[in-house]
């Protein structure tokens, strides 16, 4: 079927790393406290700035949110269209509507102590995702133009956690300093030193 | 424009990895037999033992459908909010309702021999998702207190399989390996205990 | 709550990397003109191509959308399916209705030089995806028998950017080369050119 929807030009440009990268892994959580019951938080700033300091300049950044009822999802940061987008989710999963999540009579524990009746906050978290995985390149997520990472708050005002979790690539230094002993008979206190500095 | 939409509060908290890491990967196929039209299928724990088994302490998780009518998602696993969610994706894609894909007489060849009118079960897969990737941190899948991870079955009963796609972070024995040559002359001997230890 | 929503029967089949793997990272990028308002685009043989032409045995994809009105999704490439999907598309986010982001008296630059009143197009693009994330088993795209993996006009006609980041697992030539040096006693020159044959 595929050649019925092949684009009518397609054109691949590519850059491709010198040598095998090892993985410098990095955690990090993002507490937000948020303030409406639906809320686009833009976190892209963040996020640069943390790549900034850990100077991370090449890999992968996966945004994951912690929660059943907060989303994260990459669109344009347009104040109009964001109230457009809560408009949408509020038609599509309207808060007054009878929902079987919402009877606290038929529920079985556990049930959290702030529990609320957020059925609706848990139908538009189905319709949007709990994360985006975005690539880094030159030290910055390699967005479009108009693209920003936002968490939606879908059932706010709560605390919410936001995992940034950062694969930073970096040249095998060992490869390098193999490559180096071959060529400098062995001296293992300049490779070591090479080393070293690669690792800093 | 991104300014007008940041939190009126965010804080970080960062853990990083000691060394660069080298990565050990496994794919696993979970065979799942459904039961119902809609069945959201929580395969958390599954996940969390495989992690256990195979010893991941550290890492990444990508939870792959390999069917169009069959997502994967992270939400809570409340059996009234699973009705909630079967009804609105009901609601959403209606079945009964009239479809191209369902017209046979119009359906070109290679069509599948169990093949039956499910256009409305791809719809609600385009709504929902594929996989979704998850970080793993001392041991088990970092999520919240409230996720859990579903495949979502829609166009059952079948026969799927869902790829768990497992990245293991391991630190580079390689560099302790050099570092140790660079301090004990070079005992290959020494070195090669060292390392085959490590990859144990 | 999971055990309520354990399948009846699941099983697991794995297939586990031997040794410890570094990634060489080669991203592309696909530029594509669309032709119609939405078009579902099948990037499927390309990256297959792509990895085919890089000689990628094993790794991870990222398929990555550089829009905010452009789409990728994986699903069936089935001709009478996709209108199903446009149809659906433009039921849930009508362009004819009144949009805020569509009234340019109230917007606030930045605004781009080539925007149309397009709210409808960020509204699907918030219930679809920015990216897929995709496994590579044996050189190629591990999908299942009807999936394949499309960038999703909804916007068109438009030229557009997809972003195919690639990490390619290889295996620690590094480890073998140190092993060797055990036991082959630490000549450089064989270890070098062992090393340089991996690197090719």
């Amino acid at each position: 079927m595929s050649e019925k929807v092949l684009p009518a030009r397609a054109t691949f440009r590519t850059r491709k790393s010198r040598s095998p990268h090892s993985v410098v892994l990095s955690d990090s959580i993002l507490d937000i406290g948020t303030v409406e019951p639906i809320q686009f938080i833009d976190l892209t700033d963040y996020i640069n700035e943390y790549l900034r300091v850990n100077a991370v300049e090449s890999g992968t950044v996966t945004v994951f949110s912690r929660h059943t009822t907060a989303a994260i999802k990459i669109n344009e940061a347009e104040e109009l269209l964001l109230e457009d987008f809560k408009r949408m989710l509020r038609e599509l999963c309207p808060s007054e509507r009878g929902y079987n999540h919402n009877d606290m009579s038929r529920r079985k524990p556990p049930i959290a102590p702030d529990e609320r009746p957020n059925a609706h906050s848990h139908l538009m978290h189905l319709l949007l995702s709990t994360s985006e995985t975005i690539p880094v390149i030159d030290g910055r997520l390699a967005l479009g133009t108009w693209q920003r990472v936002f968490m939606v708050e879908l059932d706010g005002p709560r605390e919410r956690q936001v995992m940034i979790r950062c694969e930073a690539y970096h040249p095998n230094e060992m490869a390098e300093a193999v490559e180096l002993h071959a060529v400098d008979g062995g001296n293992g206190r300049n490779r070591a030193a090479h080393h070293r500095a690669h690792l800093k």
